[in-house]
């Protein structure tokens, strides 16, 4: 037994104490627990209390020197910190009090404590010179628990899906052929075609259940299989089989929908030109209706006025081709017409010419091509004909006068192409964070000398860094995606308008995010990452497209944002100057909030994990964006500049005004979700979740807030230090936060996540 | 002739005044600029004047109701703005009073403001709402030259090698097959070693003019050909042979240099393991030194201690490998040793087992491989024995005794290699950005209605900030690399280790940077920028790992930062008193500074554009960063926590302090650099781009230097505005810049790029 200078009382709270002065983030609440703790512990004598709570002084914290000596009488002890102990820290005081009296009993009290602060092993397991029994995952959490959530009501549904993905004929394999890889992929949408997976939106008639909810699911799942898979049946289903549903009328379900679902009618989607992707009212290629022969005639007018990147254009036997409708020589807009490409033996039919567009980045199983027609005629009944047709008299009839929104309204059925499409890529992005987290806690690098193991690099700080706030934004995004899909698909909902924004918004945001998080994956991983056997190359040229395709971001954050600033207008317009003073009132609150001096700098720990914090500052920044946005819009315009011109000379003022809205609704949806979460344990965790991604996107726009004086110095810097806090603290259930994706086993072939 | 209110005098400067207060950004001194043009111009009446003297009070600017006067006055004229006249304003303005007035001369004190404002078509060019003829580039700046100053004193020897590429042999294919990618990069290399390119870095003795300036210029240009090409010759000649020049004595250079240059002894350089990438001193294999037999015996103790990912693994004859030397059962450290792998028919040779690594992100033309020795045996002169050997009594000797000097010394010697790492990453950057701005300068998207053509997306202000300031940090770290390899080449140079440093954070800064923006260009092309044929997915996947190798940047950065922290404990401890005073005293200089008001709100351009307050910035952020880092690590180390410990608290601070040190050694380099132009054209085109840079940088880390009160909000938000306004300005010039990089054009094969 050795000696020591402390009473066994004392003793037992210096693990603790060193713990939590080790950094200067001591909140008042801390310590009114430990003051709590000490008052009714009465294992300690007076003399002990006294000195206890001397050195819970925030205004005058123990000297250094105080501190060495905790550390020392700690480190001599020669006591081992056994993570998986079921109160770590606890248990170790218990030992330390062992080692050096003959009595040690466990003492509930600092069980309390560590209970209710939180205290984690991680947090302070490089802190002490002793030898630290790790352990991967903290198991406190079920991930079966987590993947529950996040199936919300598809759980049976999916169970079943991931079931199918076990089969062999699902087993990823490294394909660097294009022609051995497609013919598979089509073998396995045929598999799927057959189960009825790709019907899922349909109607019961058609082979379907009618909810499109059930098919994102799938879509969502399908991304863990294969890239080019999900694309594929994106295609194949959501777009050629939508653009039947949505645009067409019973004709055209009858003809085609069950024979889409069923793969036995293969189609394309032919809008995008070589000159016109995110512009498509301006494509090249016309409709003529021809009355003679009641006909109608499609062609690409010019050499480079050809359908490009046209996905299974090489398997298909028809395509949704999007032209310009002329009727009696006049250009009625862009409508959809079915074109019929390949005969029964699947040759070309005449005045078609199809290429392969050749190899991509990724999605190389997907046959993308170029499609050119030479006055091919179609029958007048092959026009998709829901918001717009050719009457039996020959003339141009549609219920919706205004051929902008008529536009606008066929755009719109694609809405829902692009909740997958985020879907999707959040699939790619949970995927490699994954991989990465499990590389993360199995690889280990450099060492102190004194322990024999090196360190896992998951407990990095910079690593956690790196990977934790991408766990936690994957668990607010998916929760975000999930309610947009609810809320498209209730028919009932009056406000479509509304969500097109949104949607185009989380889009742009979510496939970003996912861009990014799959390289820094790919970083995080150092040369296993970049081997194509650990998946991460794939997930990374697959999903690179998705920041593209379904709408450029770039235009879909323009396209967000005025759909913000649209709503400022009507309200504006609308209710007349009660509405713009109660407005600029809620602006001047705004201002004055960020003013005071106490709400700027204030950075108590309460405050800043508090969701009304985060959503008053990111309600704060669409506020103030749209209304400077609008402000300078008004005075180019009030100087005589065309609207045309003002819009471009804000143009990165939009983007920044659709990221910020898009973040804030994210935010607001989790915040409601994690609100109505039944068991507490689990609201608990999805609350830290959503704090962390709240903090994180906070410092990210740090400087914009500091410069309209929203946030302080100090309160800017308590923020960087609670992120890289909160990464500490969720690192025991990092591994449990990644299962809780729910990636098949099957799927996660990754040799380095194995 | 349309009648206008204002005389004709008044009329001809209403264009420019129009454009200069169509931002709030008008300076004193262009006020002032424009002031001695209307006090000299004898074209004008004393009413003129005064009224035009009127509209150019800061303090009480024109009303809006005037610009819109102005702004339908130039729109009502119907003349089109001609981007490629001369004086596109002045004529512009010329042909407006042509318009409403019989005699319309032109006038050269409006051509004097045009040239001495820098006012330039794009930026006013949406502002006025008339037909504007665009062009593609001004032509004012010619490519050649600014190839020619890149290329610095190498020119001839990079032009004979570029047309060296312009070979069919190195026209660029599309390989999937590694078996048929790797055999024709085989031949490639072979042909350039005959040539002598190999060799450049080594002694003429060896066929070589002993400059790794040479060397580096041509790996740089090597990427523009093909980045598999690129690696591998790397690894035959920089690392291999560089460790037989470097860690090797006479025997082994007359023995091997020369095959080495001729490619006739192909060989790799065998340091990384499975478990051993960044922690080199940690490899596991072993070269036990056996007296008996005068022989080294290396072995792979464990199934996973394997030399892993190692270049030229299947082709090469011979490997340096790195091991634990043992000699009479102690262990010397780690120490390089060739040891033949293959016999002359290729076989491999007993107890060596070589698999290959299997398909990559990228490089597939490399042939990476992984190594396990079974106890094989090679004779003791094998041992490269430059800083350690085994002397003829069998035991070690060596001229450096302390064992972590040698083990740095050793390492010191691959610090060339890295500096060719960052430059080939810069290479596939430029690559990409030349790809991307030619496709934004011919791909047209989106109009307003009542132009015949859409707009060319370079003209996108989001365009633009998103290639502009990545063309101009390409300038900027283009000129610094330079500058660090002739640095590190000068053999007088003392202070290598200061230089070791420097590389570090430049290699993780530069390869950082052309992750980030090849994938920026991958976005900014679309759809175009994920087919193969347009090169960017290639130049994607094989620059990706250069993060990674050659030091992983996350460790190469915290390496950057403690070199600075050592600079700084050195001055402080071995100066004394005097010089801790002088240190705390330049904090508390740059402290006040940054809390002047009058300094933290200069908004001024010719403050703003000034390099020395970018370089003030810089200065004080990592005088900032590092003093306030050391004052971290001392308080935990006075609280008793292991050093060890510390570091890893501190780690992300150690990142950020990294970063900005490279950052500011980087502007230093190219403000010295732009200094010393003697041809003021150039000279001002270069101190624009450092401007952009330096403005970039600050903007990007805007929340740091806000929390530190070194910005006021108003300067910080004048900054953003800058960075935007820059890049509008460099416009008309983004072509020439781009087609300064010197690509060859047989080389630049992407179609969109032509």
């Amino acid at each position: 037994m050795q000696h020591t200078d402390y009473s066994p009382g004392v003793l037992q709270y210096i693990p603790f104490f060193y713990v939590i002065w080790s950094d200067d983030l001591l909140s008042a609440s801390e310590v009114s627990v430990i003051k709590t703790a000490v008052a009714g512990d009465k294992t300690l004598e007076v003399e002990d209390r006294k000195l206890l709570n001397n050195w819970l002084n925030r205004g005058n914290p123990p000297l250094n020197g105080e501190l060495k000596n905790w550390q020392r009488t700690i480190s001599n002890s020669g006591i081992a910190l056994v993570e998986s102990d079921t109160y770590p820290l606890s248990t170790f005081s218990q030992k330390i009090v062992c080692h050096y009296n003959a009595e040690c009993p466990f003492n509930d009290y600092l069980k309390d404590i560590e209970l209710n602060l939180g205290i984690q092993p991680n947090h302070y397991n490089h802190l002490f010179d002793v030898e630290v029994v790790h352990e991967r995952s903290s198991g406190y959490f079920d991930p079966n628990e987590l993947d529950k959530i996040l199936k919300g009501d598809y759980s049976r549904e999916i169970d079943t899906f991931r079931n199918t993905l076990a089969d062999p004929l699902f087993q990823w394999q490294i394909y660097r052929d294009k022609e051995k890889f497609r013919p598979n992929v089509l073998l396995q949408l045929k598999h799927l075609a057959k189960k009825g997976y790709g019907a899922r939106a349909y109607p019961r008639e058609y082979g379907g259940i009618g909810d499109i909810n059930t098919y994102a699911a799938i879509f969502e799942n399908l991304m863990f299989a294969d890239g080019s898979l999900a694309v594929k049946f994106g295609v194949q289903f959501g777009l050629f089989g939508g653009s039947i549903q949505k645009l067409g009328t019973r004709l055209h379900h009858d003809r085609y929908l069950a024979q889409t679902a069923k793969g036995e009618l293969l189609g394309c989607f032919a809008m995008t030109e070589t000159g016109h992707g995110s512009n498509v009212r301006g494509v090249k290629t016309t409709a003529t209706y021809e009355q003679e022969t009641d006909t109608i005639v499609i062609n690409t007018p010019g050499k480079n006025d050809n359908k490009e990147y046209i996905g299974n254009a090489l398997h298909a036997s028809m395509a949704t081709v999007f032209a310009q409708l002329i009727v009696n020589g006049k250009n009625e807009g862009v409508h959809a017409v079915l074109v019929p490409l390949r005969d029964q033996s699947h040759q070309v039919l005449e005045g078609i010419t199809i290429e392969d567009n050749g190899y991509k980045l990724g999605l190389n199983g997907v046959d993308n091509g170029k499609i050119w027609f030479r006055q091919v005629r179609v029958p007048r009944e092959n026009l998709l004909n829901k918001y717009g047709e050719i009457t039996d008299e020959g003339t141009y009839y549609s219920s919706i006068k205004n051929p902008n929104k008529r536009f606008f309204t066929m755009l719109g059925t694609l809405v829902g192409g692009r909740i997958c499409v985020a879907k999707g890529a959040l699939s790619g992005a949970k995927m490699a964070l994954a991989i990465a987290v499990k590389y993360g806690l199995r690889r280990r690098q450099f060492n102190d000398n004194v322990k024999v193991q090196e360190d896992l690099i998951m407990d990095y700080p910079s690593h956690q860094l790196r990977l934790t706030p991408a766990v936690a934004k994957s668990y607010v995004y998916h929760i975000s995606l999930a309610r947009l899909m609810k809320e498209y698909s209730d028919e009932g909902n009056s406000d479509m308008r509304k969500i097109e924004t949104q949607v185009a918004g989380l889009k742009a945001v979510v496939t970003w995010f996912a861009t990014e998080t799959i390289q820094e994956c790919r970083e995080a991983c150092g040369g296993k990452g970049y081997l194509i056997e650990n998946r991460i190359p794939d997930i990374k040229g697959d999903t690179d497209i998705f920041t593209t395709f379904e709408g450029d971001n770039t235009v879909l954050m323009q396209l967000a944002a005025k759909g913000v600033l649209s709503d400022f207008k009507a309200e504006f317009n609308s209710a007349g100057f009660a509405s713009v003073l109660k407005l600029l009132g809620s602006q001047i609150g705004a201002k004055l909030a960020a003013i005071n001096p106490v709400y700027t700098n204030k950075v108590d720990k309460e405050h800043l994990y508090n969701p009304e914090f985060h959503q008053h500052a990111f309600n704060y920044r669409t506020k103030r964006l749209t209304y400077t946005l609008a402000m300078r819009i008004r005075d180019y315009i009030k100087r005589g500049m065309p609207s045309y011109q003002a819009f471009l000379k804000v143009q990165t003022h939009l983007l920044a005004l659709g990221k910020a809205y898009s973040c804030q609704l994210a935010y607001e949806h989790f915040v409601e979700y994690s609100r109505g979460m039944e068991d507490e344990k689990y609201r608990l965790l999805f609350q830290k979740l959503g704090t962390l991604y709240a903090l994180h996107e906070i410092r990210t726009d740090a400087s914009w807030y500091l410069e309209q004086g929203y946030l302080g110095s100090t309160k800017s810097k308590a923020i960087r230090q609670r992120v890289e806090r909160l990464c500490t603290e969720l690192r025991p259930h990092i591994e449990s936060l990644v299962d809780g994706f729910g990636i098949p086993q099957s799927c996660l072939t990754a040799p380095i996540a194995n």
